[in-house]
């Protein structure tokens, strides 16, 4: 395969999705521009000549050296996280980020697709409706499922696309529930921390302890960051 | 890469999920079994043996020779359409249903995730819910904008899982819209047709034209058994 033409990442600090690239193209390793677009206030042109949908992360790849905020004709524009993933995961082989067995590639891909439909849709509704964390752990419950024997991440010792997927969710939602930042009850974000620490979840914990540990995962994540922007955003009635 | 093992698929002549998996099977002239879950009266072993969501499509892939009515546990178990549909397409590469080009292929994922996010939604709204067909029509709009200057598919003249994924789905709406056959009033489904017959939708048009004349999909595709299945589920109160 010829060798990957220039990256460029217009993403967010605060976004799950985007880190999902992010992770990604640490573990690549691989030389990339990023540029941070500021959600609450997107720039006149990132919409026309970047991303239609309007959202992060998307990536301008190829094309003439330019800034990327005056992002060329010529490049090729790619959204959705998913998508990223992959695709920059096929640019870097020697990542190993997507299992070479088509069998671990397709548990890969479920997994991934569990992550999207029973812990995310939780998440959201614990998070931003406050509707309790009852669904949340059948979500963290279904991920448990899917964990092998042994290993540190969700396919043994190699980090797969599986674990990026997931990581930046999970992460936000601990430090959310840790500060009790979100729209449920004050007191229910340590219930929910409570409620995860039982020994049925050993297997979960100890999987999301690797994941936090992970240097493309910390090195992508800005903690103080993301709890201010929490803090502003669930100011508590009093 | 190691020759594929055996594969069966559990399968239903109803879903369009299941018809992706029958397309990219034909496509890859993969040897299977099909063994058909009648969706009404499930049998008791589908659930616990092959697939917990008690969904179709699934794949048992490899272990020992068995009948699909008794799965054994050596096989691997694989479920979700487009995780299969790509685990297909790994098996049999020289399909060349997964385009080789690291782009192409995020394009083609891409075509998918719209697919999913903006045709999909609106074709239940649309026959399950009847709802209208605007939505519909801007889904119709947003998978041509997608589509190329010339070439028969999504991606030119190579046929791809973009147009696996799509081809099922658009099959029984124009089924469904032709016979009127939906919870929208009697009526709608012609008054649909003619709003997609439009010069604006000429690209679209060519584009499913094509797609509906491939082998892989009129093989897999059981119209007048999907007309009586429909008949019967949309009996009209008049
Ligand atoms: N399905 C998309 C979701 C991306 C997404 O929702 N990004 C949010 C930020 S986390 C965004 O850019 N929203 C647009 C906005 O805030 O205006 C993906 O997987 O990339
Ligand atoms: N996300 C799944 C959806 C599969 C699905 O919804 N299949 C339906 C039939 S079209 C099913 O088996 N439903 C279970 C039931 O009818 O009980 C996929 O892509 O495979």
């Amino acid at each position: 395969m010829s060798s990957p033409k220039s990256i460029t990442l217009y993403t967010a600090k605060v976004c799950p999705y985007a880190q999902r690239v992010e992770i990604t193209l640490a573990e690549a390793k691989a030389d990339f521009k990023a540029y941070q677009i500021d959600l609450a206030n997107k720039p006149e042109w990132y919409a026309p000549k970047v991303n239609p949908a309007s959202k992060v992360p998307a990536i301008a790849y190829g094309g003439p050296d330019v800034a990327p905020e005056n992002p060329s004709p010529e490049s090729t524009k790619l959204a959705e996280s998913l998508v990223l993933v992959e695709f920059v995961a096929d640019l870097f082989p020697q990542s190993n980020i997507l299992p070479k067995d088509p069998v671990l590639r397709a548990q890969a891909r479920f997994f991934i697709e569990v992550i999207g439909s029973k812990f995310i849709p939780a998440y959201i509704k614990f998070v931003l409706r406050g509707e309790g964390y009852e669904d949340l752990l059948a979500g963290v419950a279904a991920v448990q499922d899917l964990l092998p024997e042994s290993g540190k991440y969700a396919f043994g010792d190699q980090y797969t696309i599986a674990d990026v997927a997931f990581t930046p969710f999970f992460a936000r939602l601990k430090l959310a529930a840790e500060n009790e930042l979100g729209v449920y009850q004050t007191g229910q974000g340590r219930a929910f921390l409570d409620a995860l620490s039982s020994d049925k979840y050993a297997k979960f914990n100890a999987y999301v302890n690797h994941l936090l540990e992970r240097p493309s995962f910390t090195s992508t994540f800005h903690e103080a960051y993301l709890k201010d922007v929490y803090a502003k955003r669930f100011v508590k009635a009093q």
